[in-house]
């Protein structure tokens, strides 16, 4: 049983220190590891181990090729700041490998995450001689698992280390017991910048979860300088989450007086408190029209551009 | 070289005398034949037709499977107010076997062509002993031709019947000298209800065109459902044509607590003079709100539904 620390108990200094001890005990002389995602989870925990094992804890980046503009740079350029070095490990053309040909939403996460684990971070786990993992599990992470029993055992296998191999190695979480708001006050505690805690939310298949049918550099690419467009655009509307979705479906469009197929783009802006019921946030038609013809003017290929006006039930936030 | 009437020097009464004059004396004692669609062309046709041949012209509405809700029976209810017995001829089947297994949107349009000419209407001419053809050629259909020598030939051809024996046949063009403005003129002199008038346009493929990918029977029941309530909710906010389109591609949605894919409906509605350019039509927000839940509420299977906001150029005012 996890002691959860609730955000209006939490010390964040008497945290830190407990923490930073603990991590450093643990690991003593040897080496750790651990894989940065940019979101505040990672973030907080990369800082909190670089606090406690300085260079004797390895920071990765892995480039899967689905994030969004300048994500990796601005990510790492974060953290050199703070003084830690992250590598990035380009891994786009294996996330690639694995994707192509799927068209399924569940394959398309699937593939993601078993090529995360087993091919790439499994592979720099080995090679890296480190036999700690640090991780950015927190209580709410481990009440979706069904029960957590089997925990590290699964996380191991998951890696494609061996249970005999895995005696050795050993995962550190250290933010188990905090919840997404009480992580937030460590990570500010730990100097992290704002522009990481007031990021939208962001799916774990990134930009493969904005893709309707097959992931392919060249659509990933589409919808990559889509979405820095609505960003840029939506980012100070006050909403929840916004978004743009490729579509697979083509629709008429004309280009330079002719007939032509294009694609269209999806734009959703959602008003929420918890994600779990949402509504269209209501913009200006103004703010619209440029949208759209920003989008237009901007990604190549895009004929056409929606704006949804469902509401969550009975759609999602995402549609992928 | 047809001589152009402008509506502007149009004499209703005189024009509508002459052809009425001119049919009788073609058809003699024959027996002519005529296709309504419910378009205004081919109503004032037959308006002009059984003034002229009263029961020597037999009018048929070929239901194609493709129509709105109600249209057939509407546009047939219209003609027998006026005193006009219009056949409805049942060819569903026939244009959906057609149309099975295509995805690409021009040989769709080809499909709907050729089984309405070849299958269905030229059997029904051949069946019917009718030697004359009423059509509602207009003037704007002729510029849109490449030349029109050939016209009476081709037309023959498309109907699968053989030039030896068209021989026999004849075709009756009396609205060809007219634009669409001065048909209206005559179709409204000829008592035709201005419902006929204010209708929105609608593509030649009917629904077919507002499906994206295969048409299906069950596909058409999701699209005709849709059309019905956009048009009911958008009709009068004074736009130049508004629309219901089935998108291929599955979102994600929730139905009793659990994801399941489903499927969108996009709404468009242009402002426009003349569909040459056109924009999106400035609806308020409370009006796609209540829009995109009445679709969600009335039509089975929508889990989301999108407002077009680009505008033509490059997008075009249908879809497919």
């Amino acid at each position: 049983m996890i002691k959860e620390i609730k955000a209006n108990e939490l010390n964040t200094s008497r945290f830190i220190n407990e923490k930073v001890k603990e991590i450093a005990d643990t690991v003593g002389t040897g080496i750790a590891i651990n894989a940065l995602s940019g979101g505040v989870d990672s973030s907080t925990v990369t800082m909190l181990g670089h606090k406690a094992l300085g260079k004797h804890l390895k920071t990765v980046f892995i480039q899967n090729g689905l994030m969004r503009e300048g994500e990796p740079e601005m990510v790492a350029g974060f953290f050199l700041k703070l003084g830690i070095t992250v590598e990035i490990v380009d891994a786009q053309e294996e996330f690639l490998a694995a994707l192509k040909g799927i068209t399924d939403p569940e394959k398309k996460r699937e593939a993601i995450t078993q090529t995360f684990y087993r091919e790439v971070f499994g592979r720099i786990v080995k090679e890296s001689g480190a036999k700690f993992l640090l991780q950015g599990t927190i209580l709410t992470d481990v009440d979706e698992t069904v029960a957590g029993i089997k925990r590290q055992h699964n996380v191991f296998a998951q890696l494609g280390i061996d249970p005999q191999e895995a005696f050795g190695y050993q995962i550190i979480e250290p933010l188990i017991q905090l919840r997404k708001d009480g992580v937030r006050m460590i990570g500010k505690a730990l100097g992290l910048p704002t522009e990481l805690f007031d990021r939208i939310p962001f799916p774990g298949p990134a930009l493969a979860a904005r893709i309707i049918g097959e992931v392919t550099a060249e659509r990933l690419n589409t919808v990559r300088k889509a979405t820095a467009v609505v960003e840029r655009m939506l980012k100070n509307k006050g909403a929840f989450q916004y978004m743009a979705i490729l579509h697979e479906d083509r629709v008429t469009g004309i280009r330079d007086g002719k007939r032509d197929f294009g694609q269209q783009i999806e734009v959703r802006c959602w008003d929420s408190i918890d994600a779990r019921v949402a509504t269209p946030t209501n913009l200006t038609f103004e703010t619209l029209e440029k949208l759209a013809a920003a989008v237009i003017g901007e990604v190549p290929g895009i004929v056409s551009v929606t704006y949804n006006i469902a509401t969550k039930p009975p759609s999602t936030i995402e549609a992928v």
